[in-house]
């Protein structure tokens, strides 16, 4: 099991000279020069990240954590708790979102209990990596204690290394937990120096006086934790989740392997975040897939200076952007390395204009 | 070989009772109401056009209509005429970005000469409707006569009808056309009442200079053939082409036989306005897949009350956007056909929020 020191260790930027020549490729392939916009970056910016001239995406990997929260009991989501737990049977059922997408794109869904309240399974389909039976309330202390925000994230690299091992070219990330978008609000708080008035959303659909109470808990848990921003360990333990933590370190693993990693929404930005600070240059095998409509993803989108793909109106969760996001990166990745030459296809070039 | 009136005639609206129904199909699903945004909007509208509760989306054809114009004399591409037919055999050889995203979503492609300037083919892949060898320069005179313009469009409805036989569940509209933005720009500029100015984009790449004698080209356009905006046909004759024709026969037959017409970019919205000036129902079954970077598209799509799902600054044309768009279309209706419902899923509901 890797630490996460030997992880950051083993984190190198882009290959720049590779993503020149995959440049330069794109050029001579039989379109008008950018004609493709952002599916000529994302593809260019593929090379960089996996070292690969022609890269191949074939083997797609949805990482969908699970986590329950102390915070959701201060009435801070739509939802009871318990809907965790019956989400990821959902999941092991095929039921979900999730399920319908990422088998839309080809992707295989790896499902993981990081710390949802109940005992879930066993069951073949699902990894049990509880830390705790959920984080403590916020709201009133620390989610978890510093030692355990460790474990949480190399549980992360753990998980990752394991699936690595059985093929992975590119990877989404997502999660479930009841109450994480208060979680997320916070961490965003910390990191971007943004209020939380600013940054609070209504996660799965609160009404006016469960959200200025949601707005409230954030600003609570701020105060009673002090988050250090220049320590991001400490920020994931006060008030950070489970999940949160796991993908941080997943993220942290698949930059250490030369994978992209494309991210879903807002609980993902908050996980991006974490590993960011961990790790700057983990941000640049980060491609965002959409921007939600939880009020605080444009700010972390903003803060980590990346543009999303897609712009749907989505506030699921789970991965089902990061799926689109890897459909979109494949098509990318196709037209770099299938497409014909103005040469190979006898096409003539541009007159001089 | 139906007529265009015959076409009109049979396109009706949408069926909002049974979209109505599909929403509320879509509340049951284990998920936050709404939480997947323009996938529901879009699984909805595809219940309203085909009349299915569960639609499905397995034949996708994308139409590649390809010809020449008269006005590429004035030197407003980038690139020589020649370059259609080269593209049309680089389409046919299977090296075009159409060829790669088509296959990347299972798509077919129908590759039609419309008017190619030069003789292509014969070749199995290539349907030879061509109407003549390219239309006239539309800044000296009209483009076509109007029974040409008449034949162009039932042309297209007859391509259509055809395929229509081998079955399809949505199409996309594409086309090839050295100059043919020049077109659509004076297309856009006689529906929108917009000036040239404001409408008119760089196409396939040009510099300052060509730039502004691309305006001066559509101004004269204008002038010289005075198309009469309140007669669709009249515009496609006097300022089209033959492709642009054929795709609004092909979308007022997919229409009429209620398939869900994905829209390209700049050209295919040309191509909308004449479908939609000619039978405004039309536009009910049409989804806009992404913005083109191209200047006048953003303001043809407002004109259509259009909103692109996507915006990656893509240029090309062919389908190729058309291509990404379906794709996020058959994403929408897997969601309504293939999620469980909280009841089947035993998920709990909303708490009062």
């Amino acid at each position: 099991m890797r630490t996460i020191d030997e992880v950051v260790y083993s984190i190198s930027g882009l290959d720049y000279k590779l993503m020149e020549k995959a440049q330069a490729h794109l050029n001579n392939l039989t379109k008008p020069q950018d004609s493709l916009g952002k599916l000529e970056d994302v593809a260019e910016l593929i090379v960089g990240m996996t070292r690969k001239e022609r890269p191949d995406l074939e083997h797609k990997v949805i990482f969908t954590l699970a986590a329950d929260h102390g915070v959701a009991a201060e009435k801070v989501s739509a939802f009871p708790q318990e809907v965790t737990a019956q989400m990821v049977y959902n999941f092991l059922r095929g039921g979900a979102a999730i399920n319908v997408l990422a088998k839309h794109i080809g992707a295989r869904v790896v499902i993981v209990d990081m710390g949802v309240a109940v005992d879930v399974g066993p069951h073949p389909k699902l990894l049990l990596r509880k830390i705790r039976h959920g984080t403590k309330n916020i709201a009133i202390t620390s989610a978890m204690t510093r030692d355990e925000a460790v474990k949480t994230i190399e549980t992360g690299i753990d998980i990752f290394d394991n699936e690595f091992k059985a093929g992975i070219n590119i990877i989404g990330t997502g999660e479930m937990g009841i109450a994480n978008t208060t979680a997320s609000t916070a961490i965003a708080a910390v990191f971007t120096g943004r209020k939380a008035e600013e940054l609070t959303g209504r996660g799965t659909g609160i009404d006016d006086a469960s959200f200025k109470n949601k707005i409230r808990v954030v600003r609570d848990a701020l105060i009673v934790n002090h988050p250090n921003p220049e320590d991001a360990i400490d920020v994931l333990a006060k008030v950070g989740g489970f999940e949160i933590g796991g993908l941080a370190g997943i993220m942290l693993a698949a930059a250490s392997k030369k994978v992209p990693i494309v991210l879903d929404g807002f609980i993902s930005g908050a996980a991006a975040l974490i590993a960011y600070y961990i790790e700057p240059k983990a941000k640049e095998y980060m491609i965002a897939s959409h921007c939600s409509v939880e009020t605080g993803h444009k700010f972390i989108l903003e803060h980590l200076g990346l543009e999303p793909l897609l712009n749907l109106n989505m506030r699921l969760g789970e991965g089902t952007g990061a799926c689109l996001g890897i459909n979109i990166a494949e098509a990318s990745v196709k037209i770099l390395t299938q497409m014909a030459t103005f040469k190979g296809a006898q096409v003539s070039g541009r007159e001089n204009k």
